[in-house]
């Protein structure tokens, strides 16, 4: 049986998913108005569904395995101008997670938290994001290698862009070391 | 007359906005196989849709003018934990931008570039990410004030996350000050 992310179930979990407190929308937000994400590849992850995941980026850097986006050859002309050594945002559709829960109680936290308030991939839109540095690529496969990542083998990718530290930085939450490089 | 990210047109813009060199995608991925992302609200921003707009998070932080969230009643409660002086991650849906461009030339660069390698709304997922600083919030009202964007007012929104230093900076570009919370 598996979880509201994907992962398989421990013993004591509730049949419906929910922890004392949760609350869950009256419907599906896959459901309501918005628009159309294309899967435009996938992530090769180390994680096999159902088995073991690191819960977030900085577990999956500890780890050290590194994972591969696959970008389908249509959209593989849009890899031009990436270089080994760059820092990405990557998106992801967190496939595997229920989208309903408002309020969550994560195992790690047993307080109850606003969805927004977290980074869980169980939210209305499983669009996560991250941080990760572009180890090597092979353009004409449609493959970059990256340091890190914390989803299962096989989740759809939605999108490549350059980390900027000139606006992917808080004001004043840390100098910029500058890996910006023109025109990104 | 707009052009392919909503804003008007300037003298000597060619009719299918295309400029040399440009690669458009044979197929509107807005029709590709993926998945329904939800509005969960929009965002009210200085930036009327058809007039100027910063043309990224730098300069509209810049302009120093603020921009408020507003969640739609029925994923408020998703709110509760988030605080004034927090760092976000606010996603958005840049609803004015064409989806198949793959190879672009930007105004300011005025080379071809990949649109994977920009951080132009022109893509085929226009999933933006902006890292804000919560100001105020009415929990209540579903609103949350913004220290900037670089989107058009109205602009949908998408998810709201908070921002961690642990994760959301590549390791080693800078030390994180540890606006991190607990929990988040």
């Amino acid at each position: 049986m598996r979880d509201r992310t994907g992962v398989t179930v421990e013993a004591g979990e509730p049949e419906d998913g929910l922890r004392p407190g949760e609350v869950a929308l009256p419907f599906d937000p896959a459901n309501e108005p918005g628009a159309s994400v294309a899967f435009i590849g996938r992530i090769r992850s180390p994680w096999a569904r159902g088995g073991p995941c690191p819960k977030n980026l900085r577990e999956a850097r500890e780890q050290a395995r590194h994972a591969v986006l696959e970008v389908d050859r249509r959209y593989r002309a849009g890899l031009d101008g990436l270089h080994p050594g760059a820092h990405l945002l990557v998106l992801y559709w967190m496939d595997a997670a229920r989208r309903d829960l408002i309020v969550q109680r994560p195992r790690h936290l047993d307080r109850l938290v606003g969805t927004f308030a977290l980074r869980s991939p169980v939210r209305p839109n499983p669009v996560a994001v991250a941080v990760v540095t572009l180890q090597a690529m092979d353009p004409a496969a449609g493959t970059l290698t990256v340091d890190a990542i914390d989803c299962f083998d096989g989740t759809p990718l939605l999108d490549i862009k350059p980390w900027l530290p000139s606006v992917d930085v808080p004001g004043g939450a840390c100098e910029a070391n500058a890996q910006e490089k023109q025109g990104a």
